[in-house]
């Protein structure tokens, strides 16, 4: 009892920080009782791994056939009674022999065993002492043994019958890993009571009523073709006249900042990414070279690029640069593509080919910080313009206990992380220090950005970068005539555009801010006979720069606003034989409010300055 | 002697459509004796083919060694004396026999005899009847005998020995085949008398000074990098703000004419390109596949694109088209990538990366004229917008002696080439007819655009197109509730931006109209004390929309003025104490015209005037 407790004590070092440590108990315990009753429902399942993850837990199992719906609700089932029964969840330590020999019908527990034991040795291959050897632990409840670290509530009846619920099936390779057998992936949740379950689930049913790939079809923004590809998105009209909105409010921005724009190809050749390290260190997660025939070796060939960096700096070396020059600050929209792995694709939020509002800023050391400053400000103002209120910005600095792990010289990353932290105190900014997150070129700055949903991403990113110039040898001539290396900084306020918008999409589900909405007015005729002002009213609006179509078909207004207000479309302006005869509208907004008939000017003026302004309405 | 007669006016017909036939004979001529010389200085020497082109002509030579500078001057003065010799061109007819024994030392003349005797044989491989064998005929002037069909002048002294002059030597290889040997290439130009060709020389002058290559890095528009690759440009800030501003022009204009843009990834699955026909029929010029290890298939992988119509037909697939939303027009700036050889490629006018200002238009065959009519009239705008005033339009029409070669039916031909016609002429267009230069998929109408140095390129096009809907079986639902093959037009008003933009450098010679110009205005402060006051009348014109810029270095004013002058800056604002004390500028445009001083507001309207009507200043 005595070693189960010390044992006990011990796992609870393994809940990760920021991790409510009752939940993280609860979920652990739960896929247990999960892989318990979905043994009893398959004989000769195999389970796998099974760890609670954010809100949720799963387990993989290696099944004789996929469980269906009656499946899952005679494990639900099944899973109560287990809670019922309070059953203790009991921890020893095993030898690797005992080990082997409880999971001996498990191929996947036996491989995990041996993994665990591979760490017994030391670096000559001799076993370590006993009293070194990594401790095997196994944790029982009822008739269910696991191999597992802990840690676990005391025991079942901790779970509540009415506190947790499955919620669905997906594959998954064993290790994450596509060469290796497909597994049975069972997702669940777990709360300490229903009442904070219910609130979960409602959560994630508003989740998935923002879901953006259901709000791109709906609105008609993106589409996928398994003929182009997966993780490829195509940009419909709607899609990509927000897109642009969005890339235009950023190049006007950049323009007043002193930004140079530029344009680069979406290719290179594979010396480019030799030079920069890119290739052959990212070879798997990029699309694989263009290899041509030139019979000069068999590794000449283009690449498609996976960053923009590289061709940046060729043309910041295309000339000779001199202090008075810097900084120089390259922009560029630039498209890149990347090889993720099929199962990864989703949506927006992770593609194979995706825009970086990308912009390098070659500068001197001492101007670092106004360039950090600059750059935090931009990506401060593009979060407000679309009211993300709710952020932290993270300094990722150098792990001091780890220097090894990073490129430059230590002086260089005091004065660094010095003008970073100082930029942050200068701007008044509530910044958290990160150790050991800085990128191993340089320290950075990361937004880190609540959604409304209260899901946090990590969108744009400030990064200082001591590696690319070191590596293509860029210089300036300074004022005594001398050759010095430049700074670098990689900045993109929205990071990659397509998450940037993807998110975007959940944060305000699809009814995006009048200045960015790919229809800003739909005019709506009563009847046929308002149809020639209506179309008057369109060309009016359309002439002052608005974004406005007309729905003249014959059918009832009650179904066209309806039809609107699925479309998430800012402004309804009414028509019917009132305001015709008065040249007004009758102003109707998404949030269902009636603003009543108005002057058509003066309609036009509200909503001229409301996206002027990037207020909602 | 009545042979001779015959065989030279039968020779007449090789003679070009549209080219003087008398200077194409003097130059034929003169490249006989360019190699008589070239033959006597370089005993060995093997003349390969030398035809007459464009302005010059030129010879292709196996030589022992390259020729230098010396080698030149003495070819050229030896071709005088050979002029004024006067011998007189001879020309017989040979077999075969007689053929391959006058040039037995030449494999390259050999070659080309084998191919003159190959005509000689009917389909079945038996020799033709003797009035029917192809005839091969050589022509002897002084010692030089050439195989050749002719025609020349009747003697050498017809070449004037003053109205002739070698031009460059390049490399070149046997039938243009890379895998050939390479021979040295030798190009002159030959006038009827020495005004003629200095009138020539000073044209070639000119348009060597206006080389788009040359302005580009003078102008920093563009450059390219051995690292990225041949072909690939990179756009350079003043670049990239005039082709985003031409972009923007067009962008504003097909917004007002109800096209839709969208963006789509600049690669897609070979599946794609083999439904479209495009791999493999086209894989040698296009970049090879990225092959991927998949375990489906060698030749799964994915291809840069060489066009986007297959992604936008995706687009229009990706849902039920009624033919109430017809047409739908999908515009794209899409970058596509083509492997020319390096031997071809040259500054922006030949890539091996471009945009094209693409658009396809979706239509029911009743709307094919009007969306040819709107398609041509924005042509046109993007013509008239530019200053390119000299244009012809040309409809490119099937062959009617030819229809194999065409895909689509007769019906649908005769229909479509009727509508092309009426558009043409409801427009009022001075357009001509040219039978046999449709594409395969359809008749298309061409702009052969005349710029300022008096040459000719084909830029925009407008394209009917039978294949590409047939192929990806595209539809619409008709009023009939009936599926119908929609037609699709491919569009272009500048072609490709690269080439449109290296063009429009070389008319307009760098001096870009003010709206497109990168750097608007430039301020020149006379001294240290007006720097002050050029800045704050930079901020009040960068607020109202211009592009400025201010010259602060301690330099002498005639020294900036002479700067920004080799920039091709639209105005020059010199600033001194008068002007301060004034809130006044001193303008000076790039023309040398000096308007003298005038309130800053008064400048600003004048420009932001300039502006708006794309006048050039």
């Amino acid at each position: 009892m005595e070693v189960a407790n010390e044992l006990k004590a011990g796992a609870e070092a393994y809940i990760p920080e920021g991790y409510d440590p009752q939940l993280y108990k609860i979920r652990h315990s739960a896929a247990h009782v999960m892989a318990q009753a979905v043994v009893e429902r398959f004989p000769g399942a195999k389970p796998t791994i099974g760890p609670p993850i954010e809100d949720r837990f799963y387990y993989d199992f290696d099944l004789p056939r996929s469980p269906n719906e009656e499946d899952l609700a005679w494990i639900e089932q099944r899973m109560k009674e287990i809670i019922k029964g309070r059953h203790p969840f009991e921890v020893r330590e095993v030898s690797a022999g005992e080990a082997r020999e409880l999971f001996k019908d498990n191929p996947y527990k036996l491989e995990l065993i041996e993994g665990l034991i591979q760490g017994g040795y030391d670096e000559y291959g001799n076993p370590l002492p006993d009293d070194e050897q990594p401790k095997i632990t196994v944790y029982q409840h009822d008739t269910f043994v696991d191999l597992c670290r802990g840690p676990h509530v005391p025991h079942t009846g901790y779970i509540k019958h009415n506190g947790f619920k499955l919620l669905t099936i997906a594959g998954a390779y064993w290790r994450g890993d596509a060469s290796k057998p497909q597994l049975t992936r069972i997702y669940g949740t777990a709360w300490r009571n229903r009442t904070q379950l219910d609130e979960y689930l409602e959560r994630l049913e508003l989740a998935r009523q923002r879901d953006h790939r259901k709000l791109g079809r709906q609105l008609e923004l993106f589409t996928f073709s398994n003929k182009v590809g997966p993780g490829l998105p195509l940009w419909l009209p709607k899609g990509t006249i927000m897109r642009e909105t969005l890339v235009d409010f950023l190049k006007q921005e950049q323009l007043k900042r002193g930004y140079s724009p530029v344009i680069t190809p979406h290719i290179g050749r594979l010396e480019l990414w030799k030079t920069s390290g890119h290739y052959p260190y990212y070879k798997d997660s990029q699309f694989p070279p263009m290899a041509l025939d030139d019979h000069e070796g068999h590794e000449e060939g283009y690449l498609l690029k996976p960053m923009n960096c590289p061709h940046h700096i060729q043309i910041y070396a295309d000339k000779r640069r001199s202090y008075r020059e810097l900084p120089v600050r390259l922009a560029e929209f630039g498209q890149v593509y990347r090889y993720e792995q099929t199962g990864e694709l989703g949506g927006l939020t992770r593609v194979r080919g995706f825009t970086v509002d990308d912009a390098h800023i070659f500068c001197r050391p001492d101007q670092v910080k106004d360039e950090f400053k600059d750059a935090i400000d931009l990506a401060l103002k593009v979060l407000g313009a679309l009211s993300f209120e709710d952020y932290r910005v993270q300094l990722s600095l150098r792990d001091p206990n780890d220097k090894e792990k990073y490129t430059g010289e230590d002086a260089q990353w005091e004065q660094a992380e010095q003008a970073i932290r100082e930029a942050a105190d200068e701007m008044g900014l509530d910044a958290y220090e990160a150790l050991g997150e800085a990128a191993f070129y340089g320290p950075k700055v990361d937004f880190m950005v609540r959604d409304a949903l209260g899901r946090e991403w990590q969108l744009g990113t400030v990064q200082l970068d001591y590696n690319l110039p070191e590596r293509f040898d860029l210089t300036y001539i300074g004022s005594d005539d001398k050759r010095h290396r430049p700074a670098m900084i990689h900045r993109a306020p929205f990071g990659s555009l397509e998450r940037f918008i993807g998110v975007l999409i959940e944060h305000c589900g699809g009814a995006f801010p009048a200045w960015l909405a790919p229809e800003q007015v739909r005019i709506l005729p009563i009847t046929d006979a308002q149809a020639d002002y209506a179309h008057d009213v369109r060309a009016r609006l359309f002439d002052a720069g608005l974004r406005v179509e007309v729905d003249a078909r014959s059918e009832k207004v009650g179904y066209k606003i309806r039809e609107a207000q699925l479309q998430k479309i800012p402004y309804m302006l009414i028509i019917g034989k009132r305001e015709m005869e008065n040249d007004a509208v009758a102003v109707r907004l998404r949030t269902e409010e009636d603003l009543g008939a108005m002057p058509v000017a003066e309609f036009l003026e509200m909503a001229k300055t409301a996206i002027e302004e990037k207020r909602d309405l």
